[in-house]
């Protein structure tokens, strides 16, 4: 799939550990472009000796304003807490951020902007988005830390890229079904030793067999849970066997 | 609304800026319900004097034990990243996490637990996992903060609306699913049972514990079926008391 390159933009970020943590979650979504606006000097210099995603740390572009944050973007999408009250438009819920990318921007280079801890963007900054996105968070915390804002928004734009390979990459995960026949086997040599210690006396022994059966088959066990189970049997079966009490 | 409920379980978490991180993000999404193994103490007390969702962190339940931080669940979900090469089954991706709830675990109370910073969750970890779930990350970064990772997975199960589930056309269990405890529980009375009759030998012991753990949660047992197996120990156990030979 051709992918629409995206720029992230945080504006006037105030914690350093917040840069690195977006820098982290960017590298972890295979974005790779990041501007930031304007941070205190010593917010900066410490955000950029953070451990991990540093290639992507110091290549980020340390802009003066928003605008030149945003270059060349030519789509330009603005995050906003379910919090604020006063907006001039209504923000749409991130997972229809995808879907409206692959709509309206599919030849844009996008820019997603974050705003600072506090406060979130202000108007002016809002005043240079296309479209405004929200996080659907509980009404009682609706404020995300800008770290996790982030890594949501980056994980929601891959997710939409790879649930479009997905048929490709998902492979099974489990062994397959073990067939009744095997079941009934395993099944015949529990009931072996289950008689052996006297579980099936003949007053409870029909109604028991069926609840054994329906346990088991209930199960859906694998080959492998069934070759497993056997090898616990045969054991017990050995010890059984040498026993002259039982 | 009838709500699936979800336990977050972080396993000796490292940093208490993470297990803060963590609680902000659950209470962004209407998640209550968190159980930390045990974190170094110093870590414990830290943490619970971060900023943001104290009331979340103040009610958290302090475990030694990862099955006891488990306790009453009855579907426990692992987190992996993509890096890990060496597991017993194949992780789903995160997005087909909550249509597997919906469809599985209707009448479930979940667990879904997140490893230690540096390594994540062991082997002996995962053996107490139902399923294994991974978020999709970047082959060159696929290793996520912790704060983030919860993040992003609460995130995911919110967005699918899982935390307020509506129409479910699943079938209903008759009796319902046993609790890890009760699984827990009726595994070590059959590992009694079987290191009587040798099949636990030392060379042998700990892959074959786990893989009796893996077998037993994966048959999703209900109440009755664990009462019914427990009496099939008992009854073994009775016997090879009385054997003077095992």
């Amino acid at each position: 799939m051709n992918r629409i390159p995206i720029r992230i933009v945080l504006v006037r970020p105030r914690n350093p550990l917040n840069i690195g943590a977006a820098a982290r979650a960017m590298a972890n979504f295979g974005l790779r472009d990041l501007a930031v606006v304007v941070p205190y000097e010593a917010t900066w210099r410490e955000a950029r000796s953070a451990l991990g995603a540093q290639g992507l740390l110091h290549a980020a572009h340390h802009a003066a304003s928003l605008a030149e944050a945003i270059g060349d973007r030519t789509f330009v999408v603005g995050t906003t807490s379910g919090a604020r009250r006063t907006l001039d438009r209504e923000p749409i819920p991130l997972s229809e951020l995808p879907p409206l990318l692959k709509k309206r921007a599919r030849h844009a280079r996008v820019a997603l902007l974050f705003g600072p801890e506090k406060h979130g963007l202000t108007n002016e900054h809002l005043s240079f988005c296309h479209v405004l996105v929200r996080i659907p968070t509980a009404a009682d915390c609706p404020s995300m830390n800008l770290g996790q804002a982030v890594a949501v928004c980056t994980y929601e734009l891959a997710r939409a890229d790879i649930l479009s390979v997905r048929a490709l990459e998902t492979k099974s995960y489990s062994s397959p079904r073990a067939p009744v026949e095997a079941l009934e086997n395993l099944l015949q040599r529990a009931v072996q030793v289950l008689e052996q210690v006297g579980y099936l006396k003949p007053r409870f022994r029909e109604r028991r067999l069926l609840r054994l059966r329906r346990l088991l088959f209930d199960c859906e066990l694998t080959n492998n849970g069934v070759r497993i189970l056997g090898d616990c049997l045969a054991q017990l079966r050995k010890n059984l066997g040498k026993c002259r009490s039982c």
